[in-house]
């Protein structure tokens, strides 16, 4: 393993440390492992908290800020947070409006969401509401996960979701929100290389020089099935096609269409698959109204890619040009 | 090799399809392989021109765009554009106050570059200055570069001056303070693996698990030495002092301070990194007045990172902090 950390055990305590310093804007809480927004309280607006396991940066730390997430809790790499930290951050963002937790569907970030949701009502009498991301068309459950694995969708929820809190929307119409894109958005990824998880030290899966795994979750899990190594043009229909008839999306639909890496595969390649992927679209008579190109919820060093789909109209397609302004996205602001 | 690409021969063809495709405000010239600017013209205004070969994504196609370059020469993968291209982007971008051409030190690059400025100017009487970057303190001569190489200051750079121009400086006043920042700068950068060129099909070179290319070139060409793996903290070290020598910076200098990943490393570790940055230049009385995490200057997909310190007065932080509106850079706009 060759990673530029000091121990496998402080990782995500160290980099905590970094991106205070990287970020004046954000402040973090480091004994429970919080990123949150620096800037001016805003009563009266719906707090938004995410997080979940580390090792899927820019996700969620680098989306705390305006018009996206309020705080974003770390767990350990690929390991859900305590609901000691969501508590913890459910307590920084409320501003009297109550909560929005948003969270991607495995098993233990479920459970833990839940478990902080309730505790922190019962303490603080903040009114918290959970809306789980699930949009990974890959296969029904997997290894951490009852039911469809939450994958890109939360990134472009996050930033949707953000902008309609920011504009003041109350909580039911937020979560309602959140709720619409999670079921308007589909997602499917493919790896060419495992990722190597610090505290593991060797590859989470091993795969032939010749073979990539189609489906892969974000943590390594396994997918629909292993096939032949294949061209970019290959690639963009292996991924979009189930994406496309999952939902399923038909001609004259507009998309905002994100082709994410999933943090080992160069910019390059994710602009070539990109034209792949508007290829298919184009030929399917669907529109694309917004896109998204780059490393946003990625698996650690893991070189591949991942396409997801969200089908937009005006509402969502407005809200995600509104102004945000966090490390990782930022327009407008 | 694994990439996400079509055929190596077409793969910096294929990408800028793909870029223009994700950035609306953005043009391709697909004939000149030019990325350039599709907002307004401004009559006045220096024309900022790069390039250098691909492979470096978002450098430098994804800083075109308000306050940064007004246009960007695609070479083949770390291949010199041609002066065919660079006269076609010098024309692009005249808007009758003549043109800046930014130019990584590597020889192939400025011949070309050179020989371009000479072309258009007997062509089209625009008037062509040109200023080269060489801020890796890692080595005086090297594979495709004498004296030294140009690097992560060439980011900076591009964003400082790029404000200047914006802001309606002449010709003469953006060159000299292009000439600044790179006086001011220094770089140094390790690998961890190497990268694989597609045409190449292998790995540029072989390196062991237990060992690290200190003071490698962006293009895999050999650093200063192969030193034993180490912690982020010793690598800090190995990336600072050398840096903090050079110039030299000293106690109560202020810097910009830019951590660069090199394509394969995730962006955890850039910011366990950066932490180990920041305490040495605390521990040498060294204020980081703004700073820059994050993949600007890749090597496809190398492992590894790069350190880049650039002497900030008030002008240069106030040039920074300019609005800019590019797909690697943007804030404020």
């Amino acid at each position: 393993m060759k990673k530029i950390i000091n121990d496998p055990d402080t990782v995500v305590a160290d980099a905590l440390l970094g991106i205070e310093e990287a970020y004046p804007q954000l402040r973090v809480d480091h004994e429970n492992k919080v990123v949150y927004r620096g800037d001016e309280r805003r009563p009266g607006k719906v707090g938004l908290v995410s997080g979940g396991g580390s090792g899927h940066e820019p996700l969620h730390g680098g989306f705390v800020g305006l018009g996206m997430l309020d705080a974003a809790c770390a767990g350990e790499v690929f390991t859900s947070p305590v609901p000691d930290q969501m508590i913890a951050a459910t307590k920084l963002v409320d501003d009297g409006a109550g909560v929005l937790q948003i969270v991607k569907n495995y098993t233990g970030d479920v459970m833990n969401f839940e478990m902080a949701a309730e505790m922190a009502a019962a303490e603080t009498g903040v009114e918290v509401v959970s809306v789980v991301t699930d949009d990974d068309v890959a296969v029904q459950d997997s290894t951490f996960t009852a039911g469809r694995r939450g994958v890109g969708v939360t990134v472009l929820l996050e930033k949707i979701v953000g902008a309609a809190a920011e504009e003041g929307r109350d909580l039911a119409a937020v979560a309602e929100l959140a709720r619409k894109v999670n079921g308007n958005g589909r997602s499917m990824g493919l790896a060419l290389t495992s990722c190597t998880v610090p505290a593991a030290g060797k590859p989470t899966f091993e795969i032939g020089e010749d073979e990539m795994e189609l489906g892969v979750g974000i943590h390594g899990e396994p997918g629909r099935e292993r096939v032949p190594m294949a061209s970019a043009k290959e690639m963009a229909q292996l991924l979009v096609e189930p994406v496309l008839a999952d939902l399923p999306f038909g001609s004259g639909d507009g998309v905002i269409a994100f082709v994410n890496g999933l943090g080992g595969t160069p910019l390059l390649e994710l602009y070539v698959l990109y034209h792949e992927v508007r290829s298919i679209l184009d030929q399917h008579g669907i529109g694309v109204a917004r896109s998204l190109v780059g490393n946003y919820i990625t698996s650690l060093d893991m070189a591949g890619a991942s396409v997801t789909l969200l089908k937009a109209d005006d509402e969502l397609v407005g809200l995600w040009d509104a102004p945000v302004s966090t490390p990782g996205l930022r327009w407008g602001a």
